[in-house]
């Protein structure tokens, strides 16, 4: 088959490897139909993170049908369509358990990272039961590749653990995919405001179609003085860091009101200074989390019942031997105003 | 009557001053029966509260006698004895309403603070019916001056907000008064194992009468690693920071399990180095609190019911006119083992 | 000033009472500018509410003007539009502490039940700074009548502690004003499906247009098996009883899915069958409330940025001084397709 | 092998039955070591539990050792000490993945009612990963017997149902072994008072050695009046039924205080009368449950860290063979004094 694999920073190549097979009895093989391209993978190429090694098959998701199952997956048979879940879950360790399958003992991130990945025209998912979800039939399978990561992530990391609530003010910091994925799933929960900030007006203007109250580019306006100014001098209920940065961690301690909560989900490369000097009597809570995937199930009954629309990530689409074409369009998000690419195994 | 009078940085004295009259029909006037020190009272002494006029009466704790109410209290009346709240609250602002009475826009923490305080003969008590606490005849009188401020703040702060649960283990970074304080309230929730770290012997004797499970002196130990090998490598379920340093808070942050909750009570001067780039996969939760004295009514509960004995706390005596003793005192609490002083107004 | 006053079981008459005045410091006196009918006053009249005395002013609701305010009051001064809440909070007893105002031991539901109330040119509100709030210039202050009870009601009694989430199925029994006023605040969390469940097709229309995804007129059809096929044979998440009769409490017991909730609104005058034989091992959750109106504050928020519309739920106006009509109107609301009535004292 | 069969009312006899294989890759076969006999055995053998056939092996607790597993297990292999769940657990169904393993579509309670349980010299464990867990060495295993069912459910269904909390009043209405396994854990939470009420003085007896601080007969005293004066005439906070009769609880009802929570354990074989015309108003929550199993690793580490000891619970010990002795003492567990037997497999 053919596959998207890493050859060490900066080296990719769309290549022939072998076809997966079954290796454990939970195991499943997944023949993948549509798959998309993370910031993770920019980051993997980028060498940040060195657990990747030379010949893995990179990404971690997408939708796909059931080629073959173990004698252990009792869920799922050969012809299911299925959605691929970035995180692998055993169902039985201490941390799947309480349903943090983000830190399961038996996997985790792994797809893409550790295992060979989604980028491929075939994929080996163990755990199957526990780490793949039914399509049910008549749904739009490419909207649902947005459930495999992103839109669990804005939701689990940025608006569950930022408890957000009906009425309340919510800034979110980062206008890009995973921002946009929380300001989507923010407004399950009916919140009176949602200001978006970045330093880009695209985005920032795509932020207003999807729901934004308003939008701050702090490029040229002071956030602070502007989110203050919205608030009656108190600041965000909930403030979520959508970027990874410690300027942008340090704008949401800035945000937040006392009470509030900051909840991250950016990918940190560096610490951040947290000023605990003016914080500590703010009874403020700070969250971080590695998505769980926990609450897709809850997902897909917002996207069947039209409370969810993931295809409004979406800009671009390719054949998936176009991969290379897709990556560099992804690369240069910004020139090419694309959000989320579509990857489609014909 | 005489009270002990704020002069500016490292300057206090024990003088005349006017007894104190109802200004609002919302005040009470408290004659005081016995009071302490706390280390924030110390830390206005150095001159770290600039915001404390030179003037100003010391002192946010005590229990004593209502002399005299205003026309708008309902709850007391002359004669009842009373516990005195640090925290003001107002009952009607939308933090109040909220719990949140720490930050009431009416109160919040002023007594010795904004105004006039409890190391005096009398003390004028804002919003009496809100601030003040009903004692129940035949109660330890000077064991609930312990209720004032350091054993709400333990476990609002610590303990709550840590979510401490049955079977889980929690790391307590500082012995002092306040940690102590925390550790005898985290107790209410019987965790299996309580882990106390200081850097003096005499504290972490404490704390193993008070329930510690298992101390670790720093100085001499790897608390990390001492943790980590006492909790199959993964760290504390709640680690509660009862210092206020950069180090210790630093501590806190490398002795959280994933999933885990880091309670912040120490007060601090500094920002402090928050290891994102680790920690931002760790889904964990980290909370400030400045007391909202919420728990007052459930604590005076646990003390009746002799779940919580405050007495423990108590290590030195005074006559309230021996305050400059007892200050002398409580700065070296190494040196004298002092824990909470009692000053009594005879 | 004129007053609607009852005289005993099925006797009430517009007429001339003396005006209220200021009885504590507490109070303030409020010029009504709109009311509302609500059907407690319907069981009032029918003489269900034997504590409710001959010479009694009716009316729980209503939004006004305030003309005079007690020394104590500080929130408030004479000219200030305010929103009348239907329950009574001192903000100092231990019910109001913990935001159970509904019990408060100086307060409760007493407007029109036990003290005067607002169907009348004027009203004396108790504990004004916790019972009234104040209306942001340039609202909409008629459909904020809509917020001194109903509103509050369907939602604490029925949303917040029917726990409704994003994805779930809630099912609502009873769809007069107050089960749409459910239908209403329930959207807020953005449940998959909302089936709305009555006997009259007009009302079940209404409840279309209000957002129910399905309904059932169950004098025509079997609303068990209809929400059991429509939910694959589980049941619903929540169920809302809404109208508070035995043989609707029943229904609600027989719909709702293992581990989910039944949270009551309807008020009830006799026991119902708990049919604790099949429900015992069905990890269910029964909640009942009389409403606190401790979300006041944040329902205020979700009118004021077009997240509820109140006015939605008023059909009818009159004068104040045409108050029989309005009475005559509410009483036959099926007949007039009558939902909320709103009565302007011009 | 030996077991215990059930062959119709009334009918069980120590008989040979072919020991039990793996059928399944998911599957363990346990050797036992220790069982118990529970209160659902004796209803079963009454007729009350028509699903249970002839031929059926009963028994759902106990302890054992691995003697084989499938392919698909692994997190036990044989030689190894575990645990048995009353509750079998898929780990991969809706109701699992929400921790009501009392619902898995795959298991739930099985056990000794429609596959072969525990009273047995071998017992086979259907998804063993899920359904089993690992005794540390050094436990005491007979002591942990008491966590296959009796603990859990006191704790899950009765404790955290219940809401129990430091400082608050709770009473448990019966005092078997069920509700002293409430009793127990609600101790975990250290409220103020727990009252038992039961019609047997050697059970009351019993829950106070037990840490019960009021115990009430109920057939000389008036539960309510007792209660209602303990309370200032409040009622408890949380009210524990574990008896399941429609008497004990409407007991329940009369006891609950404004803001409560009715929890219920027993197993209920009619309906009761739920009195909606008083309680519709008092803000209460009443909850039920099959037991989860969902606690029993933080039960393990309760007891390991003796904040739990389950030894108390044990007042009779049989060989396994004479089992029809420790059936007759435990079926006249007021003449014998029992609470619970322990039967060993030697």
């Amino acid at each position: 088959m053919k596959a998207l694999v890493y050859h060490g920073p900066g080296k990719k190549s769309w290549e022939e490897m072998p076809k997966p097979s079954i290796q454990l009895p939970t195991d499943a093989i997944v023949r993948i139909y549509k798959t998309t391209i993370c910031g993770t993978d920019l980051h993997i190429l980028k060498g940040d993170t060195p657990e990747v090694t030379d010949g893995r098959i990179l990404g971690h998701e997408g939708v796909g049908v059931i080629e073959e199952v173990g004698g252990g997956v009792t869920s799922f048979k050969k012809g299911d369509h299925v959605l691929i879940s970035c995180i692998t879950s055993c169902g039985k360790c201490e941390y799947c358990k309480k349903g943090m399958y983000s830190h399961c003992e038996n996997g985790g991130w792994i797809l893409g990272h550790l295992i060979d990945g989604t980028q491929a025209e075939y994929v080996r998912i163990p755990f199957a039961d526990n780490s793949l979800y039914r399509i049910p039939e008549g749904s739009d399978e490419e909207a649902l590749v947005m459930l495999s990561d992103i839109l669990p992530t804005g939701f689990e990391c940025g608006v569950l653990n930022g408890q957000v609530k009906p009425g309340d003010t919510v800034a979110i910091v980062g206008s890009g995919p995973i921002g946009l994925a929380a300001l989507l799933t923010a407004q399950f929960y009916s919140p009176a405001e949602i200001i978006m900030i970045d330093l880009d007006d695209n985005r920032l203007n795509i932020a207003k179609t999807f729901g934004a109250t308003q939008t701050i580019n702090s490029r040229n306006t002071n956030a602070v003085e502007k989110v203050m100014s919205l608030t009656g001098n108190k600041g965000a209920d909930t403030v979520i860091e959508a970027v990874g940065t410690p300027v942008t961690f340090e704008l949401c301690e800035a945000l937040v009101a006392p009470g509030g909560r900051i909840a991250n989900i950016g990918v940190h490369g560096k610490s951040v200074d947290l000023h605990m000097e003016k914080l500590w009597s703010h009874n403020i809570t700070i969250t971080t989390r590695l998505v769980d995937t926990v609450t897709t199930p809850m997902l897909l009954k917002t996207v069947r019942s039209k409370k969810l629309d993931p295809q409004q990530l979406i800009t671009h689409r390719f054949k998936l031997s176009d991969i290379d074409k897709a990556y560099d369009t992804f690369q240069h998000a910004d020139r090419e105003k694309a959000l989320k690419v579509i990857l489609t195994n014909e």
